[in-house]
């Protein structure tokens, strides 16, 4: 049962006594809030056994709740089974709030501890204003103490990238990053996004699953950059690279909170991601200066942040550093539709063709690992748009039906993210023309024209129009940012139907992944990933378009073709051109 | 020059002199924040003879400058010339905040009074805000005083409407009003905005321009409503009809302010409308009971207001009457139309169109007035999207090119707001691009089939996407709500690139009017009234769609129909087929 250990509750609650608290409040993040999180911080799962990326436990003297969302209820109830823990259903009638229940369970001068280095500061904010009249305390981290076994952080060899991947020095992205933030007092931009940094100082490592990044916290200020990681994995090579790039303190990983106390008096703080633990921002606001003329921490300048903002702009040497990904991993992704038309019936599995397609993928040298775990679904599983394959190898795959591929892969000079349907006969009318509406959508969204400062929601309903017009939906985002060589889920940009003031820019690279889901039946989705590009015709000055570097074919034949008009047609028979180039 | 004149701003400094005042900030609003204001407020007018609808004015001893946005910089420059009052442009670099203005030209001990009538409270708080350390004060409308000949405040004739034209008696609408608030103590439900009293208590009047609006107050609590308005201006059937439907209190229009000063101490304040008077919110505010555990002033629960909402959704017999305001108004704009192109070339000019607009609507018995006033623009004058015809008569309708109508009515039954071009010859290929492209939006936009939920900027790229193709745009919204027999502009919901939080509902009536304008040569939009209704095919349950009810034709003739798929030109013809019938 992976990290889950029976007698952890327990444990936990002999230093609660210790510590004279009644409870203890545990988040399913780490110090980063990135999208994975490491062995180490997955203190809920050694808790309780549960897995999901989102929930919060309360663990008390006598009693332990996990709360979570819709996505997690039936594998929270599997996973919670036998151990005592009560489950909690976010946002379902009688449900009680986690604060509610807490302060229905325990006295007001009782003490709820919670860990400073799990908790964002606007988080634990926000659970002391819904905790009132009980008041939460921060403590230091008590898993070291009690967790046998407790998994080290990783920290595997960093490397730097020059400017033939990066397209940009380190030293130019710091100078730029300095007028950007333009500020006339002395400040400390404190970063603790681990790609924000490793765009920054152009590392890449491979501490996170499916993420390149090393594990790191950095300062940015006045005189240059003060970066914290595992020295011993730098090479001599990288940290010269970093020295002759603004670089003026190098220090280990877990110096950070150190450092942030002795930040000058009087420099302006300015917390480049809206996550930072409470354990770190109280750190560095120990030592503030009380100028009334200056404040002490001032937001973020730039909607987004100004490093993310920077980095979700690619610049040409990265955009080349896509396309190039794009055709390498395109070729994989036809070798592996290729292979499963042949293979289908013969029982080949939903996890046959996701080993299949990383053993394409590492015929190139330049491979570096999955950006995402591959989703392979076949028939019904489709419907579930976050499949993931079971251990035991998932369906078989038939001769029939529809099979959903969602996967993507790092490479040395770029990130790739695609979908793609493989037909294998007998469809029904439903299925074709499902198929066409979301393909429709790809290439409505992909074919869009729209001035520059343009927000992405503005743009979704092209995706979902014809999804909607056969009366279905699909609930996910249609577009996320993708890093260089990163995260392949990068914001600050989204196409999605909820607000996000981030207009998109030139350079931006995002997928357009359109669905739909039928629950028991199919599922399809079409993915490409398209790069932000300024219109040039004459007369279109100020507007933008999507350039598709995607280069995997999509296959036509279940196309009801009465559904789309001659310019949708050409769009998409030019691309499948493209992609046999 | 209307109601300018030249004495005015030494007759507010001898007042401001008495006050031991250094400087008032005069806006351009009224008490009810309404689009149209009476006379009786033009102060702005009086004082500097600016005419446009959003400016600030400030008078100090020796200087006066008045603020004022782009769509008004020419015409405030025309209109304050010769007056010593300077123009300043907002938002042009150089041009200095009213507040920093006024910070500049002050000691910080000066007194810079504000008309408590004319500022909203939160325009008055931020105002505060921006002034300080200079502290503004709050005093009585002073123009009383000064501006001989004021115009005197309109009341004319109130009607009671039935149940035939409102769908719904006033009493239905305060039980329904009550539930909605779901206040479980005491409260007191302040209403300014006349529209919404309007819907409220089924009344109609005249006393603002281009809206069938009486001139009223009211206050909503656990027993009825207390109505402020012209009592002799109120038949006895009208009496009567509201003594029957939950009023509780009638009284004069100007006891508003010393009614709020008398509600019961421990009822909780909830103001309707986004805008409310400094004085009127001092004065509900009065004489709060301090009482903790109750909140003396809550926000109205609903996004955009509960009454706003409420009235926004339509009732079937509400939207019946807008259907026949439709199919009665499609006929005089049919009949223009004929007389146009029969008379193009003969001299007639753009007032004589509106005035024939206005002579064939009269011939029903139910025509109320128009709801706003028409805009005819003929060739380049259509590239202003609010040009409006000089007193002089404006251009002489040629046989070329096109003519712009923009124009709507009020019937007993309903409003109408449509917009419709005459091609009268020789046209441009880019004229005809034009002109299908914005088809071509409103066809995609009226064609939609959106999920119930969705915000009306998820949609607005439909009408807007065939004009960025080709390198253009237009600025104005896409889609406003129309009143019923109320404003033509009515909130809170819309379609246009702004976020806007409010969700498309079952029963709204919307414009839908893309445009295009291209300085110098002509403009371009196509305009009609839409009704959200239900999906009602199987599978398509939860899903709405815009119903098109205007019936005035629109001329195929220039459309480029190669940018036309098929289902749009069924669409068209289909839309131009019902206008015939």
């Amino acid at each position: 049962m992976g990290l889950y250990d029976a007698d952890a509750i327990s444990r936990l609650r002999e230093i609660l006594g210790q510590e004279d608290a009644s409870a203890m409040i545990v988040p399913s993040s780490d110090p980063h809030f990135g999208e994975y999180v490491p062995d180490h911080y997955k203190c809920i799962e050694w808790l309780c056994g549960f897995t999901g990326e989102a929930g919060t436990l309360v663990v008390t003297m006598d009693r332990a709740a996990l709360w979570t969302d819709s996505r997690f209820f039936i594998q929270a109830a599997a996973e919670l089974d036998g151990t005592g823990v009560e489950l909690m259903r976010q946002n379902v009638p009688g449900t009680p709030s986690l604060a509610q229940w807490l302060k229905d369970n325990l006295a007001e001068d009782d003490i709820v501890v919670m860990d400073e280095d799990l908790f964002s500061y606007s988080d634990y904010t926000a659970m002391v204003d819904a905790l009132a009249p009980v008041t939460p305390s921060l403590v230091e981290d008590p898993f070291d103490r009690i967790w046998k076994d407790r998994p080290a952080l990783v920290f595997n060899p960093v490397r730097h990238i020059g400017v033939e991947i990066s397209g940009e020095t380190s030293m130019s992205k710091y100078e730029r990053l300095c007028r950007t933030l333009a500020m006339p007092v002395p400040f400390a931009y404190i970063m603790t996004a681990m790609d924000d940094i490793a765009w920054l100082c152009n590392l890449r490592g491979t501490d996170v699953e499916y993420n390149a990044l090393p594990m790191a916290y950095a300062v940015v200020d006045n005189r240059g950059i003060a970066l914290f990681a595992r020295q011993a994995m730098l090479s001599e090579e990288a940290v010269a690279a970093l020295t002759s790039n603004g670089l003026t303190e190098l220090r280990e990983y877990e110096e950070f909170g150190r450092y942030l106390q002795t930040l000058p008096k009087d420099c302006v703080r300015i917390f480049a991601s809206g996550k930072v633990t409470a354990k770190y921002f109280f750190a560095a606001m120990d030592n503030v200066y009380n100028n009334p003329s200056i404040p002490s921490h001032v937001p973020d300048p730039v909607t987004g942040g100004t490093v993310a903002m920077m980095k979700a702009v690619k610049n040409e040497v990265e955009a080349d550093g896509f396309r190039k990904a794009c055709v390498v991993d395109g070729r994989a992704i036809s070798r592996v539709i290729a292979w499963v038309r042949e293979n289908a019936g013969t029982g080949i599995t939903e996890k046959d063709v996701a080993l299949k397609i990383e053993e394409y993928r590492k015929e190139s040298a330049d491979y570096l690992g999955e950006s995402f775990p591959s989703i392979v679904a076949y028939g019904a599983n489709a419907a579930l748009p976050h499949y993931s394959i079971p251990e035991s190898g998932g369906a078989e795959i038939g001769r029939d039906g529809l099979l959903l591929i969602d996967t993507g892969a790092h490479y040395a000079y770029g990130t790739t993210d695609t979908t793609r349907m493989i037909p294998l006969g007998n469809l029904t009318q439903e299925e074709k023309d499902d198929y066409t509406a979301v393909l429709k959508g790809l290439i409505r969204l992909s074919m869009a024209v729209f001035p520059q400062g343009t927000r992405g929601c503005l743009l979704d309903i092209l995706a979902r129009g014809e999804v909607y017009r056969r009366g279905k939906r699909y609930l996910h985002g249609t577009s996320h940012g993708i890093g260089h060589v990163l995260c392949v889920h990068e914001g600050p940009q989204s196409i999605r139907m909820e607000e996000n003031p981030v207009a998109l820019a030139d350079g931006m690279v995002l997928s357009v992944e359109p669905g739909v889901y039928v629950e028991g039946s199919h599922g399809i989705r079409h993915e490409n990933t398209v790069i932000v590009t300024p219109c040039t015709d004459a007369g279109s000055e100020g507007f933008s378009r999507f350039e598709t570097i995607t280069r995997a074919p999509i296959d036509l034949s279940p196309v009801n073709a009465s559904m789309l008009d001659d310019s949708e047609k050409e769009w998409i028979e030019s691309f499948n051109r493209c992609c046999s180039l």
